[in-house]
């Protein structure tokens, strides 16, 4: 047979508990999200190739699927030597959002606080926790410069991973500050880049590796700041903004969850001060992060609006809850079981009592021996069988029968109900 | 400026308010799906080719949107001529789930009850109502080849849209009884499937139309039934099993809900027998529909599993509840205005206490005068403003302006909280 079981690599089946987690822990943040004002809203999976690429283009090209042309328009472009595609699937909910500000502004509140749960697609490699579909679930301020939208967007954020059992610490820094301290070290224009990208690897690859990689470059090993407890130290506007961010969100949450963080860097190219990155104590990597991105909305033509944002790695988080055995059941209050043909009809209208009272309840989807119909019981991990026999329909009474005890009792209908 | 600020053709944006609708909505179908023992499931959106071709290929190949391959692969398939894509997205929730139980069956309790929600694509041309992303609300019994399982489908979708207010007739019709009736009438074998295409167009072109497209193409009018109210007469197995099946889902949902229509075909070609449609009165076209497909799973090298699944057109039933004036508000309970930069902590404090009482609260993300923040409270459709000005703030009170009424109270905040 040439027709794959599988899902294409890289993307992902949930088997009936897997999905109960993550629908769980979806209902979960977005409370907490709104909790806090912010207004869910949803974009498009699909956008144009150019709001992907931006003006910049090229970096993020390796990322984004690309939808091929159709009809006489590929035909066209093969003629022609012209691009296969203009659509791609999104890789980040930022920039549809940045476009989304763009168009509906005028139609929103201002400042506008947005929150946005759903899948974003990259043309990575695959590997072990790391898929070419994953969850965002992203909170954004747009329209404010001041520092309660950072402290907004973090206490939000904290208190989503602590809804879900998870206390991570928050790291700090300015891209302002870190870029300053690159020039003041004497690093010429043209290796800015490559430097952030050799700190960003910190995390990855280890002081030792990151001095390697700064001696390869010939940029000067004193660019890792060591000075963590003491730092920001300097005056400077960007280094008084830092700290009072810090010092609010460990008021509001109760705890020092905000570290300043001089060597954080954070990947995307839209960051224009502020960065942060959410990190679990024992577990490798982050578990989400984010920044300010006041320029962004200018790529669609309009005036620059500030802008800050942070992203929970939803994979990364239920693969943490998974490790700590957080499960969720899929199954349901009820099975009830059909004892035969003649009397399915009863235990249909007892399955339609039992659901007025906020049960869940199956009526077995079959005929078969009551064997198989407990069997299946087990296999949806079902609180309770009842079973109604030919007898019991005619009294008006049922037999519950507990899956975890297996104990059994006898109970009118209506009292059940 | 080159970069466009609106969705692709076909996609769509999502404002607040409408984005509330959709969410409430999802958890009221869910809700209802879970409390029949139908077990969330997902799968990814990106699915081999093969896949959503299937073995015919050729007539679902037109709505789908196709990955174009990547780097090396492309240059290899461009210069060797091969296919440009491999990959696409699923066009439904069915196909998915036969690939999907082919899988995992072994994992799965038997028989397998499972529901499903989320967005599906088609390249079809974009129009009022139609779009290229749209959701679905599935469910299925797989592994039954009763009609409890018919049943069972069918009161769960009939009671997810009462639960939004709705109450469709849910039209049924067995694919043998159709092809049997199409037979006797003398349709040549190539001419069944045309037969089937001009019935299908019914419901948009009318009887007259229907007449003349047969006409155009050779057939007897006296394909279109009429006998709706007696049919199906005949004492055939088919028949006796659409009567249990009406008759079934009249007696539980309480009203003759379920109606026998002779002339109702179901457009996709994995339907076996069972085909059913859920109709509004007085709304043109279908909100939902499904069937019997019991030999899908074939395509993936398995035995034929029994199945029969049913789909909510969510975007047609969104459009009703729209034009019923259900709407959502998804703005918060609390506004807390901030006086100024000094009482900035208090209102973050008062804002933490009443999220403890279940409040969703907003703090104002930004400095203004207050006039703006309550302009902004009315943009949000938040129920109240809390202002703590540094008298209150000093003596531990807050004042509470109702936006609906314009009345205000002051409350000590533990009280309030």
């Amino acid at each position: 047979m040439g027709i794959p079981t599988t899902p294409p690599s890289g993307f992902r089946d949930f088997l009936p508990d897997a999905c109960a987690a993550r629908a769980d822990a979806i209902a979960r943040i977005s409370r907490v999200y709104r909790s806090f004002g912010f207004q869910q809203i949803a974009t498009s999976a699909v956008e144009e190739l150019s709001v992907l690429l931006g003006k910049g283009g090229g970096e993020n090209e390796k990322l984004i699927f690309k939808l091929l042309k159709r009809g006489e328009k590929l035909e066209n472009a093969i003629k022609e030597g012209q691009e296969l595609a203009d659509l791609g699937l999104r890789f980040d909910l930022t920039l549809p959002l940045a476009r989304y500000f763009s168009k509906h502004g005028s139609q929103l509140p201002h400042p506008f606080k947005a929150f946005n749960i759903g899948p974003v697609w990259r043309a990575e490699r695959a590997q072990k926790g790391r898929y070419r579909e994953f969850y965002q679930c992203d909170v954004d301020v747009l329209g404010s410069d001041g520092i309660s939208a950072e402290i907004d967007v973090i206490c939000a954020q904290l208190a989503a991973f602590e809804e879900l059992g998870l206390s991570p610490a928050v790291l700090i820094n300015d891209r302002g500050l870190l870029l300053d301290r690159i020039e003041r070290a004497g690093v010429p224009k043209d290796k800015i880049a490559a430097a952030c990208v050799a700190l960003d690897k910190l995390d990855k690859i280890g002081e030792a590796g990151v001095l390697e990689e700064l001696k390869a470059q010939g940029l000067p090993e004193t660019l890792i700041a060591h000075d963590v407890a003491g730092a920001p130290a300097a005056r400077d506007p960007q280094s008084e903004r830092l700290r009072a961010i810090e010092a609010g969100v460990n008021k509001l949450v109760g705890r020092a969850a905000a570290v300043f963080s001089p060597n954080l860097v954070r990947g995307f190219d839209y960051y224009t001060s502020t960065v942060f990155e959410y990190r679990i104590q024992g577990a490798a990597g982050s578990v989400g992060g984010g920044g300010r991105y006041d320029r962004l909305t200018e790529n669609f033509g309009g005036p620059p609006v500030p802008a800050v944002g942070g992203s929970i790695g939803f994979e990364r988080v239920l693969l943490l809850l998974e490790e700590k055995g957080a499960t969720q059941v899929s199954g349901p209050d009820y099975v009830v079981a059909v004892f035969s043909e003649e009397t399915r009809a009863a235990a249909f209208e007892a399955a339609a009592a039992l659901r007025k009272s906020g049960k869940s309840v199956d009526v077995y989807p079959g005929t078969g021996k009551l064997k198989a119909q407990f069997k299946y019981a087990d296999q949806k991990k079902a609180k309770h069988v009842l079973i109604i026999g030919p007898d019991e329909a005619a009294q008006g009474i049922v037999k519950v029968k507990a899956l975890a005890t297996g104990e059994e009792k006898t109970h009118r209908l209506a009292e059940l109900a």
